[in-house]
């Protein structure tokens, strides 16, 4: 077995892929499903967002919900919110590229700090040659606090498979772990924390380096096509 | 002044890039402007390298110099070239990727450990907006050494061009240096240095982990096709 980490999404992932976005997506979707949504459907249009048939539809921009939106992508704001039983559409500016990149994958989970220990438990079940754990970034860009939690999946995925070898990717995001031993440290000094804090938001920092608070693990389980755009189903991966 | 890190090549660089592969290429090149070669021409193409007039030809797969090359492309053994005044050619399995990506740079640098404090200085001083510093990768992988090397770059231009910001890369890359105050054990631990080690040349780790030894900071000075590839050519680069 494999554990291999990429500090920028390049795919292609033949086995098992774990895409790591903490700061926001994959916290806040692994919250909703943890609390009981029924499912997240996840894009990066606005449009289809909008128009997309749900019971809740989350999106921000600059720190507010657009027009046709009930509330934000903040984790603190979600936790407040009752999710249970709901069909949830969730609009990413960062996760959807990442996504793209799944084709041809056996199975794609999402990986918070949160939901890490559920995430990597649930990949290794689910693995049979490799699990490529996968830094998503933002604008662009290698993201501080995706690779601190990409370092989290695989340390406990390596620890977890037995024989299993890193490759140079999950040795650097596991070095990352002895720089930051506080990981909200690693959270505030990112370019996403950093843009959240500009916004008032600093407390998502808090709620999104909490480790291993929520079981559940966003399984990929489809795609839909709507005017174009792509939406991607996840829900918690139940385990055998 | 910006300051930032790709842990893997994307380009574009709209103004400085310096590339960063210190298990080998970055290393052996300017070790050879160094020791007085004339210019160096990197390419891919084995082909490509046989055929292109130069002085010294060096190349090499599973540690030997294929038919038609003089020499392998370890710095162990470049140290004991003779290489004032030779045109060189040099062929690279990692580099010619990331170069191709440099299209469109207004300068383009190579950087090991051992010419770090002249690379750096080079590119503080070429620089108008950003200095991109583009760990290269080993075989379609971020490579360990290469973000070390990368780390070592970042910290050096932060310190020279006063209120530079980094970006999540130059924050990760130089959170290795903590994880490794010996940068020989990176290099040991990396998959290029594994690979080294299995063909017996472990000593090109000792050599290529020595901080600031070479003032050669190779310059990109040109490129040439040759039968459809493309050969870059580098000189040192001389301070105004």
């Amino acid at each position: 077995m494999r554990v291999r980490v990429e500090l920028w999404p390049r795919g292609p992932y033949p086995d098992v892929a774990v895409l790591v976005d903490v700061l926001r997506a994959s916290t806040s979707i692994g919250l909703l499903l943890a609390r009981g949504a029924r499912e997240v459907w996840v894009t990066g249009s606005l449009r289809a967002a909008r128009e997309f048939p749900a019971d809740l539809r989350l999106a921000e921009r600059e720190g507010l919900p657009p027009e046709g939106f009930h509330h934000g992508t903040s984790p603190v704001e979600l936790l407040r919110l009752p999710a249970a039983g709901l069909r949830v559409v969730y609009t990413s500016e960062n996760l959807p590229r990442a996504l793209d990149l799944t084709r041809g994958a056996r199975a794609v989970f999402l990986a918070g700090l949160r939901n890490a220990r559920a995430a990597a438990g649930a990949a290794a079940r689910a693995a049979r040659q490799e699990v490529a754990v996968v830094a998503v970034g933002h604008r662009g860009r290698e993201a501080l606090d995706d690779v601190l939690g990409a370092g989290f999946l695989a340390k406990k995925l390596l620890r977890s498979l037995p024989g299993a070898e890193p490759d140079d990717g999950a040795r650097i995001a596991a070095s990352l772990l002895r720089a930051f031993p506080d990981p909200q440290e690693a959270l505030w000094q990112s370019a996403s924390g950093r843009l959240l804090r500009s916004l008032g938001q600093a407390e998502d920092l808090a709620q999104a380096s909490l480790i291993a608070r929520d079981p559940a693990a966003p399984r990929l389980a489809g795609l839909e096509r709507h005017r174009g755009r792509t939406l991607y189903r996840f829900v918690a991966d139940e385990p055998d």
